[in-house]
């Protein structure tokens, strides 16, 4: 029973903050009259010496510590007596856990969101400098249109900035500019640990669609990437094989980070207000999610950092019937209908499958027969280059916009540095 | 096949936004120069048209109506002619879809908005009212200190406070002041979906945890609370029950809601970019989580405002030994360390036990074997109303700390009406 | 409340388990003496005729019409008068409830199966036809070995198999041969509600990487597959396209039917023991589940039995890369450990890399370099037929294996039809 | 990177059944002709001098041993030179993962069967010798009918039972007497993990009912059951408190246990068949979960079988009013029918109540008032004792039933040793 209830194990992760906490504390019995400010230096003192032995490695743990809080106590007695037993006036353990772990998360915030922002960076710098790789953009898994390279490295990068916000959100949180406005709702409620989990689930989702991504991408049928040697493995029984581990765990620990999500929220579930012991599960969950999120945000940098493109490949895919709407939009152009200009350039696909040519094999007679409003200038429909230039609105896949696209992550990182 | 691919059966909610999106997209083909003005007029009147008759509930559906986007395109046509097939000149299915998704969600977040502060209206008008009543605080289940039935009610209304930030953070987004940085991405990513389910979520598990703490209130044992009749029900088997049905299904909804927040994020785990039809999975989950919430919220707040409050046993279940802090505290400001003032209250409430009469039974005499700390004025201590009088820190439960915290959610309050 | 109270909208699916449940019940109260023949027959003869007029869809419920038990027994009053009062006799409608649903979804379970088998057969039948396809076997979306297309058929109905073991085991606890221990457990337990959304959710799972292998086969860039036009969809946008909304459908319901099974967990988590309203949750997680899985299961069957295989594209993507496990078996077989025989074959793979030939275009003396125990008879390594007939063992991918897992699964068939 | 792949820090603890696998495997190459006995032979030893090393802790890990099978393979090299090589032929290293994995849940399993039995006999035991003590039965929280102590423990002994079968499920999948019928299948799919992870998630919704149950009945308001010290805590802040730690934990871990589960399930889906790396998550949920349910089964023991019953307390819980039912029942047996019976009991409690007395205070006269078939015989109706013996049906809270369910409970205690 004390090892099921003794949560030393995991919670020493907590040792910085809970000295930080006290030392705080101390201060604020200190100008409340509870302490003497002899008392106070003591047990400053004293705090000091404890975060000593810890960051030193020599904190000895005792069989009777079950907590951080217990430990450091305990051994605060140990080195300065009685008056150690005044730091706790007032306070209740349950104050103590919540606040040490809303420290412990501020700084976590703090890390996880600076490696995002690499994440990005690498992102937006690659994708600056492959601006002119235009490669099919597929909706369902089959080819639609073509797009730029960096059009796809940008909708990953622009689906991680709204996280930036939320972190924010949770920055704001946890500033303890603003405090809490109820005491019992200070104890009992972990929205900001749900918070977190749900923020980290969410992030981990858009990874394991960009992870999806790129082992298709790098698969023999698509060959448009090739990861590089120290973000795959080698098979134990195939000599010919390099696997794509590195994507397939990002894309994995989206499952494991929202179950702790889900099993945060469960345990939540139908508790009694105020504290209750089952609020011990939020900080293995806080602790393991945080070093996966780590774990995967350098990952995926070191992957897309390294990844190798197949531009040549890429172009290739590239084929005439990925044109078929920019073949309406040409017949909308000399103004019929989209419905009808849809049909029309649908009759001149089926027209080439049938007749077993590439779209653009079709002659001009023959799509004559399809719509009269074709003539000689739909030669122009059929440059790849030309159609990705049509897309201008912001948002889109011209150069002009990537390059608005990127320019707009840059400034999310400059203000973010300032 | 087709059943299982249509969507026509929940995505009808959508047909006033469906008309209004269609409408601006009008507009903004008129200013491109891809309609006349006189198209424009036409498409506009039909769409008006359309509308009225979804309105009137005269709309009629075709077996071939595979979605409300088709119906209202299809039936277009037949007002209008072909007119009515330029309207979708660059824009697919995908834009129209997630543009309705996203104008839906603004109208039924500010309508949940305003569910949800009509829960926090009435929760504080009762704090306010009931001020005077103390009744025991508990943690673990297990009576700790007495405190302000208003301080119950505001640590739940507050919990609620946190979420009408949530709200603003939706409404932001779904405000279109600001566009989506990047075209796959837009018809990609729901994170405004997921976002919502899981506020929804984390809402329903402050709710449960409030029903959870009125139907343990309004047992036979606790008979703090009673529900009125028109939230409970009788038994089909025992003539003398009245279950707090409402209570029940409250909290019970909260698994159902969270389930659909793991539904929708388990569908898009490891989903390629771009839209792929396991998107559609997000308007089911939307839609009935919607209506869950507003019922949920309309029911909580008719449960909080006829509630009927058993002062009498709520002033009876408070005992001495809840003082046990309050008489630590005496010895410290008589100067004794926390720990061993702890550990003799402590002793006191053993010799209490053991002499089987209640702790402010005790002589003072026999508290002076504790500690010679003790003296006469020790009787002060177990006086309820000057033991929640203590706690005038902001957050805590003193009469002043209470007035507070109405006052700041009454701030809070007003700000949301201005 | 009295609509959030209701569950008449989705619980009307009971009527038929409703009467039959309290035909049994009336002949149960007949022979325990509290109701003459007279009466039971009065009372069978009325729910006969509940019965027929929900059949012919003439049932008229009134607003206070609760929940279908209260519906059927009001209507049983009106038509046989004050002796309907008698049927409730020392039965709870929580009661009812539990034994109404039990009995729903042992039909329930029995109409999944039969659609279950359905689509094992139709795999089945295409693994024997299709037996001399072969095509890349695939690990890591790397591509690993060659095998036999029916190997792969197999997987997925084989990975269906042990679904019908569970179904058993349902179908068992469901007969009512055995009765319930405990009376309290009876109406607070929902194990075989939870089991069953389990059961629907692993299955769901199963199909989910089904549908994302179709998916992947049939991209352009693997093209081994080619939905009929009946399971696809053409894009609203490009005509040239034909999107697999099927399979993304059938992946996404993965997604959604957890999401009840998660859902029903949470709302039990922490229940007090015995009825509380909270369990109404569970009818409306089944009904939806048991359409989800009737639909998908049914689909699913569709696709698999109206799917064109590709064989000459599923034979180009064989490659002689795919052999070099083959060619490290060579030489164990010529008596060198295989740790080392994988290193001698990585090393020809690098050899034939580095001077871009194809594996097989390595000339004798060429791997005499890499190891003196190569000879002439290595040309039969080079045999795509040859390599996957190796594969003999039970499970394996060799003509007679599959014929044997064929065998396996027919027999099972065979088992369910008897 | 290398960190992020390597499992060897969690899959250590499959050493022993890495072993036991290898050496297995080893004969079954001898008998395949592919090792010679004397080459067995050295592999088998060295393999024992393996697994002797890791229980003696004395093996050493390289920083290279990237998973338990490398560094087993590794020491193995060392020890008996390039035989060892011959050890992994024709056996992949995802085939080991799954087979050692398989293994170690089948030990596991064991263990944790054992450890739940001994919970159902510590209840059971407590059950037979707590036969006589009554308590009121709960519905929605609300006092509904006397009940003996035991038919709640029962319900809770009982609750478990099904766990034994899934138990037997899982065990039989285990044996290994059947093969996996397709060898893709074999690598690819983790029913048995999934199907492990929801047995837990499902025993633990049902023990984290039963702790629900027992820290109500431990609150100040009921005080029908004491835990004993060793299973409660004292509170850091207040003397007086001592709070079911032990409860609450097992309450809580019902959340995580199934957010593993949650996560299992959401990693599988959509993932392409066969081996992914994505199934390495499968063993960290496996051995956390089994650890958990390790400590939850144990502390569950300790609790019940400690645990303090304040039988007067439950008997002063009884009241007239929970006889009401018993009250129709009687006018059941003079020929009323029930619902009738049922309003005319209901009429009694509300007379009582109006008349400010216990429902059994009301005299004959004023009974007959509202039936005339009250007669004298009514005051049997009053005795606690009499109104349980009435449910004599099998699973009832009769003596005779609680007995039979008694001995149902310790029929399948005997099964299981045998």
């Amino acid at each position: 029973m004390e090892k099921f209830n003794s949560s030393i194990a995991y919670d020493r992760h907590l040792w910085e903050v809970d000295v930080q906490g006290s030392k705080a504390y101390s201060r604020g019995l200190e100008k409340a009259g509870l302490l003497t400010k002899a008392e106070m230096d003591r047990i400053l003192h004293g705090l000091d010496k404890v975060a000593e032995e810890w960051a030193q490695g020599t904190f000895k743990l005792h069989p009777n510590d079950e907590d951080i809080h217990t430990a450091n106590e305990r051994r605060l007695k140990e080195l300065i007596g009685e008056t150690a037993g005044k730091l706790h006036t007032g306070r209740s353990r349950n104050d103590q856990v919540v606040t040490d772990l809303r420290l412990w998360m501020r700084q976590t915030c703090a890390r996880l969101s600076a490696l995002l922002w690499e994440l990005i960076r690498t992102m937006v710098d690659r994708a600056e400098a492959e601006r002119d790789i235009l490669f099919p953009g597929y909706t369902h898994l089959q080819r639609a249109q073509p797009i730029r390279w960096s059009h796809w490295i940008l909708s990953g990068a622009i689906a991680g900035n709204p996280l930036g916000v939320d972190r924010e959100l949770l920055r704001a949180e946890l500033n303890f500019g603003a405090i809490t406005l109820n005491s019992m709702d200070a104890t009992s409620e972990r929205d900001f640990v749900a918070e977190f989990l749900f923020w980290a689930s969410l992030c981990m989702t858009h990874l394991s669609r960009m992870a999806e991504d790129l082992i298709l991408y790098g698969t023999k049928e698509f060959s448009f990437v090739q990861l590089s040697d120290a973000y795959s493995t080698g098979s134990s029984l195939m000599p010919q094989k390099k696997n794509p581990d590195s994507l397939e765990l990002i894309r994995s620990k989206a499952g494991r980070v929202f179950g702790r999500c889900a099993g945060l929220l469960m345990t939540l579930k139908g508790l009694p207000s105020t504290y209750n012991k089952d609020l011990q599960e939020d900080k293995e969950a806080v602790f393991e999610v945080s070093d996966t999120m780590s774990a995967v945000l350098q990952v995926a940098t070191g992957v897309i950092s390294t990844l190798k493109i197949h531009r040549e490949n890429m172009a290739q895919a590239l084929s005439p019937d990925m044109l078929a709407t920019d073949l309406a939009y040409y017949l909308v152009r000399k103004g019929m209908p989209f419905r009808q200009a849809h049909e029309a350039s649908g009759k001149a696909v089926f027209m080439a499958e049938t007749k077993g040519v590439a779209l653009n094999q079709l002659s001009l007679q023959e799509l004559q027969t399809i719509s009269p409003l074709f003539s000689g200038d739909v030669s122009h429909v059929w440059d790849y280059g030309h159609s990705v230039e049509q897309y201008g609105a912001l948002g889109g896949t011209a150069r002009s916009s990537v390059d608005w696209q990127i320019g707009q992550v840059r400034a999310l990182l400059q203000a973010q540095q300032a």
